[in-house]
């Protein structure tokens, strides 16, 4: 089994980022901006946040971080976000979720300006993952969601490493299997793979025997968040395995994905790691959508 | 193998629809009305227009027909939904669809105002597919595509046959195979079917062995537009068929789905025929995307 490294895929296309901002600031003009807000409450959120802005840094983009009390009233969250879409300097515009219950989320999502939706959840962006992308402007010139850009980008380096085309619906004749249908993987995802071609299907919490699935499947894109759900046994040989996964184990710091790596390694072809695998790939494409935005209000 | 009668359903639902018009129109309201957007060019089209029309007088919804010749400019059609946009009498827009090959369609669509898009095909209305409907808000109370909603209805039909639930996700559990994933009926559909807790495959032309999907399958749903494609073979037993498929035999006027209804009747609990099927639920879901349409200008 090959490792897709998506920390090293990340790093490079960070940089790739950073070369285009730099350019376009030596031509006199200011650099992109995101604007992140975070409601206080959930623990996890602090630290994907500060790792956003980290990775702004290296990109030359510019952060701005909104931190807010819990206790956030819906009004004064929705005038943050006006505020937010009148800004001239302000590309992208990010809502870490989740927020308190009191809030409607949808509501406040939707009052993004979907030219500013960086993270592609709106409604607009949403109804855009039926377009019919070429592969190259679903993942660089669209607001499509970071995560499913992190996966389709992790499948793109497999098929070059194995010397097959990517372009056009590079996915014709592939089945896919996608494990979750949540809004923010699994669903936009299977879009995306439906418009590149792919025969998909998309299993959940309820599905009756999710192996007959995932062994019939060239590609699993795991995305449930159940520690080492996939294993071995329960893929085809020359499988393409991709773990949006993050789960903590319990007692201890250690992360583990969705897939049990050790099991699937003789069996898989290609497969990303948790750590270091979509993960990072998620945040270098907020970077890219980001840049996305910056360069539409140049023209 | 029992028979899911659109045609008796359609009827039912059209009624339904008049007796809520009519409700309306009795408190001193004006009636709906509904703009039918021709361009020559298909000799099918013009068939579908009428019975559009005429489907709109059962359920005394007013329609209008702008009827206009293939050499029309892509600027003199963007006025006319235009001003179908401005007209406060106008409650829905439908541009008959294919458009000829200088018109950008796509532009035209998403000119069309959200709230009037009765065929559900502008992006706004396309993202909310993701939204989690309630089976009845999905099919009543939103402007999703007539196609995929009639289907939706059939499947609601046998369930109750059966004496299931068919409240919040009732797919949970089972697995829906579709057969083909156009934006027009196959990949709403897909997302109404996630949406509803089902397990979804998504099939198209480049598939390779169908039949692993199709006899896997609780619920099979043909929308390829190639005759008789799926038979008894193919299915698992008990399967429920739903048949989108209009397909003209060459050589007579005789009208057949993609399934083979006599090879499946042996096999399935459930299926709709051709015609009479699917195709009269498609108009009554248009009539009732109408109503919706007015009722929200009510208010």
């Amino acid at each position: 089994m090959q490792i897709i490294n998506g920390k090293a895929l990340a790093a490079t296309l960070t940089e790739q980022i950073k070369n285009q901002v730099q350019a376009v600031v030596l031509q006199g003009k200011r650099k992109p901006c995101l604007a992140v807000v975070l409601i206080e409450g959930d623990s996890a959120s602090a630290i994907y946040v500060a790792n956003k802005q980290k990775a702004c840094e290296k990109a030359l983009i510019d952060s701005i971080s909104i931190y807010k009390p819990a206790s956030i009233t819906q009004a004064d969250l929705e005038t943050i976000i006006q505020n937010l879409n009148n800004d001239k300097n302000v590309d992208g515009i990010l809502v870490q979720l989740p927020l308190p219950r009191h809030i409607d989320k949808d509501k406040i999502i939707n009052l993004i300006n979907p030219a500013k939706d960086v993270d592609g959840f709106c409604t607009q962006n949403t109804g855009k993952l039926f377009e019919n992308y070429k592969t190259n402007d679903m993942l660089f010139n669209s607001l499509s969601p970071c995560t499913p850009k992190g996966c389709i980008y992790c499948l793109l380096n497999a098929f070059e490493r194995e010397g097959l085309s990517t372009d056009g619906k590079f996915l014709g004749g592939k089945s896919v299997c996608i494990l979750g249908s949540s809004n923010i993987v699994g669903r936009p995802l299977a879009n995306m793979c439906i418009t590149l071609g792919a025969t998909v299907s998309v299993c959940n919490s309820t599905t009756k025997n999710i192996s007959f699935y995932t062994k019939n499947a060239d590609i699993i894109i795991a995305a449930v968040g159940r520690a080492e759900l996939v294993n071995g046994d329960m893929l085809k040989s020359g499988a393409i395995v991709i773990d949006v996964g993050i789960n903590r184990v319990e007692g201890s710091n250690k992360i583990v994905g969705d897939v049990n790596f050790e099991s699937i390694s003789e069996v898989a072809s290609y497969a990303t790691p948790v750590p270091g695998g979509v993960g990072p790939l998620t945040i270098a494409f907020l970077l890219q959508n980001t840049l996305f935005a910056y360069l539409k209000t140049l023209h």
